[in-house]
């Protein structure tokens, strides 16, 4: 098969990605905050349904970078979006990311109390005594149990990025966050991901490099 | 606000998810080989298009069982695929997974040869020597190096998940990985990713285990 393909250095793929999607979207507008965490959303997926999707509290970006430039840690509900996290970039400003998922205790403690590991991690999390995002990219039951936990005042959030993906109560527990006012970027309706909650969190880390924010 | 959730044990959430996903997909027939696949991939990104875009190579998933079954690593283009993948099931039958982008030679033969990582990694991964599943869900020039190495006649894969996502050379890869005689699994069209790259693993070692392969 004759090979053809479009000659593109490679440290220029993403930004031709960019220029493409960008091309795709036409005449949108989007805020100048909101935009690059959209078009992350759509380069990490190949899914213009981000362009849609996705839902930002007022000023949740500024206040997230804000937070983060304060040493802010990121707490997620996956081993795969912590590893998609740009950890290193995070940790300049003092900060670091947290999974406690596959931690023995959060297993015991799930079994032992009934719920998901998810719901345990989150409340680990809560005991942390650090300014805290959350990028929740799995677990419906993590956004339920923050929601929980902000109730009982237990919990406040810089940020809360709720993008779990799936069937059973996902889009109601995004819409339990959203009825709060806790600065939130959430991904209505079913879909989201570990990848997506991941590209939420690098497009602020490279908005704030930029000092696009 | 009132939380209205389904009342679903933390051990029944994946079950019913994939109830209310093949509800959904009403009276589409897939191949018994090909159904955990694709409804695996719809679970991990509430995306339906799966069901349409995902290809399969003639008994594409028994022949990578059988590789499994008999040892196969399975080599990964990124991190947060790596992290997805069920490593203790793989370890089972003596696999293990491989993910050499964060390599310090890899970053400084990509340079030296004005590659991408991701090339330089294909080439370290055709000298395992080792029976082995190409999972890439990031990069085409993966998929484009795996292509030559096949060609020369340097590399013989058990299976190529092809699932880069992306708006640059995606399609183009995933019609070279098609147009050969290697086994494959392959998402047409852009979308994909290390979530689906991930998800297609466990899918296919899942059914290993529950002998349904």
């Amino acid at each position: 098969m004759k090979i053809n393909l479009q000659n593109v250095l490679p440290e220029d793929i993403e930004k031709r990605s960019f220029e493409i999607l960008s091309d795709e979207l036409g005449e949108r507008f989007f805020s100048p905050e909101q935009e690059p965490i959209i078009k992350r959303a759509i380069h990490t997926s190949a899914d213009f349904d981000y362009a849609d999707n996705l839902k930002f509290s007022v000023d949740a970006v500024k206040k997230a970078a804000s937070a983060i430039r304060k040493g802010a840690c990121i707490v997620t509900d996956t081993q795969m979006a912590k590893s998609g996290i740009n950890k290193k970039m995070l940790e300049k400003y003092g900060g670091e990311v947290f999974c406690f998922m596959s931690d023995e205790e959060i297993a015991q403690r799930a079994k032992e109390r009934g719920t998901t590991r998810a719901t345990a991690c989150m409340d680990k999390a809560a005991a942390l005594n650090r300014p805290l995002i959350f990028a929740i990219g799995n677990a419906p039951t993590a956004l339920v149990r923050l929601y929980e936990l902000m109730s009982e005042g237990a919990l406040q959030p810089e940020l809360i990025i709720g993008v779990p993906v799936g069937f059973v109560n996902v889009v109601e527990s995004k819409e339990l966050i959203m009825s709060t006012d806790v600065p939130y970027i959430v991904a209505a309706g079913r879909k989201g991901g570990s990848n997506i909650a991941a590209a939420i969190c690098n497009a602020i880390l490279y908005m704030i490099r930029d000092e696009k924010i």
